[in-house]
């Protein structure tokens, strides 16, 4: 007899949160694509740590260092903080579900309905459940989110800050006003992916014992693939996911390209500086093609294309075109296509070929008028 | 008011299954250690998976393909299966988290007492039980093991084979009747980390419903420090895997490296011959210094160093030599030593030490009586 799953597992839909840009290549039956759908960042990984990964690439035999002792001491430093308030996962999306499994269970997370799908991902793979608040003009408000926390006296909030995927912001003082009308207690689980992004970007934090920041070398550092990222709280919550995280599941090389790239502040700030240009020019394209851009301190752009249909055929046509995005799923946001920031040596191809998938998806329109 | 974590993760203690050779190493005041505690391989990845991961370096920008779909294809045509039996993690840790979390819950597992800590680490996670059998001569008894199982009608049963930390090997005949013996339904985890250094190992697998086998690049492909793994099983448990894993997860180097390094047959058979003629050295060592040896199938032997007292002396004594390995830490076989067969510049410095070492801590009893 075939054995089953346990109920909790076996009742769980099959779903997979993302298709990947090769599957969709491979739809479209081309051999690669123009990758901005992922938030990728095509400026690549600094030069010093692609150094440092190249020269550790023949060490690969050895297990990592599994408490990241010399990563989280940068870390520590470079925040202002203590190599005790830092936990290295593998992405964010480890540290997530560590989160979820430690802290919520089966309990109910407050959230806005249609940000990172990921997250709810967890939340459903560990039993639990969740309240949302919708979108209000490209934004979460976040009074709303706080009365919906009290109102069923969450034990967990979900914030992605800036968010994904609107790339909308709430400011330090924003941030604040929501911590005080949360519930109490309540665990305030605060994305960060694109924090790096934001214009008021500071180094430093300081830790609240009710807030989990996750911070991710996948974005600004341009290391997606090496999967590493880390949680920023309390000593009692690194030690609380020092009991269930993998402690040898730290990529060796990602541990050392961490490392040389926390070291190469020239290079952030040059991302920086380009990615700002990048949306600069994306808000402009988007206005020259009458297509409104929701305000982003991330690296990417939300365009309005109308309405969900026209936006999924402006997905399609793009892809049809070698370009791949995404979009948002859920109302209000489905409207939306959402455009990682490119190259700079990419952008007039981005933007050549956004013009003529609008053209296109508006004389189909114009057919079925 | 701090946030408290759910009461089954609040109540896990707070262990490290292992403590890491750099820590040791700071302990004893060296920089570095002769690593021969981890079962890594000193030989290193391929050549060709060398070649590869440094040329996809500067690409680290990019997460990987999810479905590790050209992965999967290769080791599907190696095993002789189809790559829906194929399921790729970050390592076995990784997929023996997943078969816990979706198999086991907070049912009981049978397995042999002493065996591979971590995946006792992960029931103790996700809430199960263990029952257990003492090795017998330096064995899991597969009897033994198969009768407790039907005794307490256990959802899963793991096995590792080879066994860690004994070394000791189950052929596929001694297998098959086990598999005979079991209660049904069970899952058997068949952890085969070790399997490719196995006499006789061939590439074929069969896929048995009952079973979800676990390979690894960590261990032959000298890859631990690149986090990748895979799962063969029925397409019924890489379709539950998939509901639970963590998609983007697998570094895209290794994911690189793994295809590389699973196309370099020459390398893995180099791999295979040169470890066979470092256990058939270590057998001799002991014998030579009065330590019997338990037969390996693996990359590591188990020498008797009579006590675990004297055992332990002995790690202490190998550590302040520069010399890192490990002993396994419960009866009956903890009054041994676990040493990684190591690359043959190193076999002399590692067999004057070791005799070393023994001498000492022989000189320290003298004095004691």
């Amino acid at each position: 007899m075939t054995p089953k799953a346990v109920p909790a597992i076996e009742a769980l839909a099959s779903t997979t949160p993302f298709i990947a840009p090769e599957a969709l290549a491979r739809r479209a039956g081309l051999s690669s694509l123009l990758r901005l759908g992922a938030n990728e960042s095509p400026l690549g990984p600094s030069p010093a740590a692609v150094e440092a990964m190249q020269g550790a690439v023949s060490g690969s035999w050895m297990y990592s260092e599994p408490e990241s002792t010399d990563l989280r001491a940068a870390l520590a430093r470079y925040h202002g903080i203590a190599p005790e308030n830092v936990s290295v996962g593998a992405g964010i999306d480890d540290l997530l579900a560590l989160a979820v499994r430690a802290y919520l269970g089966d309990g109910t997370v407050a959230l806005g309905y249609g940000t990172y799908p990921t997250f709810l991902y967890h939340v459903a793979g560990y039993g639990g459940r969740a309240v949302t608040v919708p979108y209000e003009n490209g934004r979460i408000p976040l009074d709303a989110l706080a009365a919906l926390a009290r109102e069923h006296q969450t034990p967990m909030v979900y914030l992605a800050n800036p968010d994904n995927p609107s790339g909308s912001y709430a400011s330090p003082a924003e941030l604040a006003r929501f911590m005080e009308a949360l519930p109490d207690p309540t665990l305030l689980i605060l994305d960060e992916a694109y924090i790096d992004f934001a214009d008021d970007f500071a180094p430093q934090v300081t830790i609240d014992p009710r807030v989990i920041r996750m911070r991710t070398f996948s974005k600004i550092y341009g290391m997606a693939g090496a999967r590493i990222a880390y949680a920023l709280a309390a000593p009692e919550v690194v030690s609380t996911f020092q009991k269930i995280r993998q402690h040898f599941g730290i990529n060796r090389l990602a541990q050392i390209g961490a490392l040389a790239a926390l070291g190469d502040r020239a290079f952030f700030e040059q991302v920086r500086r380009e990615t700002a240009r990048g949306r600069e020019a994306y808000r402009e394209l988007g206005e020259r093609l009458g297509c409104a851009t929701i305000p982003s301190s991330t690296n990417f752009v939300c365009f309005d294309i109308g309405t969900r249909t026209r936006a999924e055929a402006m997905v399609e046509e793009l892809l049809a075109r070698g370009v791949f995005i995404r979009k948002p799923g859920l109302p209000p946001l489905d409207r939306y296509v959402r455009v990682t920031v490119a190259a700079p040596q990419d952008h007039p191809r981005f933007a050549a070929t956004f013009a003529q998938a609008l053209a296109a998806i508006d004389a189909k329109e114009d057919v079925l008028v």
